[in-house]
């Protein structure tokens, strides 16, 4: 990690560190929510949705209805979001690393759902291992009066975007993630829901001819 | 036009009919920050852009950086945009249809670039008929960090979804007009210029089996 990161990083570190859980939630609460109303520049959700449904129908029209590679272009336009918008995210948030997958899910939530999608989604669904859990989208902003037909109901994540963004956001802080939708209220399940794996913890990179 | 938005539209037409154009301005201009401000669902601007980003960067890829293609794609997904766009502006503002093309300017800028992109670009360049005049946008949030390379300096109209956008919302108020990117400056020009050219008012369309 560049010293100039770490040094942005560490804004909020002590402050964390000595909090319990339930107090970390809460202070991640409000510094989503404080970012949201205060830093942030703000357009028309509406526009953004129409937007992404443009994106969506596009992909239909040049893939011939292939629901499976479209869901893999949203997921890699969204991935190319994600590796992008981290810098901004630690920037404004000037949040430390995560010690663990508790946490991350706290910052994913509060933090970054809140201030990019003005949502907060619920985190459920964890393993025993505590390294896998579950995004519950109780509202998506995406999908607002989206309905599907009946052929892409059985195999489109419409907003497999979000998936993307999550992946390339995590692996740029040196989580490598399976993140995936397992139901979508679009596709007639009750829930919409994000899993989220950790496989490992990446090595930082060292460039070329730097200790 | 439907009966239901002729009522919704007759909600401003008697306060607007009876105020100068310095006044009417004046309501443009309050009205668009009211319905910014307190009526519209809001997300990450930075988001947007970089969704946006991504989808020319997508164009240029499938399209092979045949740019004049490229400004027609998103000229026309901006097109599907307005369309449908507009029945929520209609509904969010309760305007009366414009008298004339000097309003339609004021709306546009004070009301529509407003509630939708949270800015309002200077109206200018009216010509003698006034059936033309130029939209300067001195600020446009789609292009915050956009750099071009230098061969699609030449050719691409980065933001052409804006004129596609308005485009397909004028067709649908019957305002038949040519809307084009003059200057950008990210094309190394001093302004961002967007010139709208009424060709001709539209008759409403009847369906077919109605008097």
């Amino acid at each position: 990690m560049s010293k100039s990161r770490s040094s942005s990083l560490s804004a909020h570190a002590a402050a964390l560190s000595s909090k319990s859980t339930a107090n970390q939630s809460k202070f991640f609460k409000t510094l989503g929510e404080d970012i949201w109303k205060n830093k942030i520049e703000k357009i028309n959700a509406e526009l953004f949705v129409m937007t992404y449904g443009v994106i969506v129908q596009q992909l239909c029209q040049d893939l011939n209805n292939d629901y499976i590679k479209i869901n893999e272009n949203l997921f890699s336009m969204g991935y190319n979001i994600g590796v992008r918008l981290i810098e901004d995210f630690l920037a404004r948030t000037a949040l430390p690393r995560c010690p663990n997958m508790t946490m991350t899910s706290e910052v994913i939530s509060k933090v970054a759902f809140k201030i990019f999608l003005n949502i907060t989604p619920q985190i459920e669904n964890w393993n025993t291992n505590r390294d896998s859990f579950s995004i519950i989208l109780t509202e998506n902003p995406l999908t607002e009066f989206v309905e599907l037909p009946q052929d892409a109901m059985k195999q489109l994540w419409y907003s497999n975007i979000i998936c993307g963004v999550l992946k390339g956001a995590l692996e740029m802080v040196q989580l490598d993630c399976d993140v995936n939708f397992m139901t979508d209220v679009l596709r007639g399940d009750l829930t919409t829901e994000i899993k989220i794996k950790l496989n490992k913890i990446l090595k930082d990179e060292i460039p070329l001819g730097e200790d």
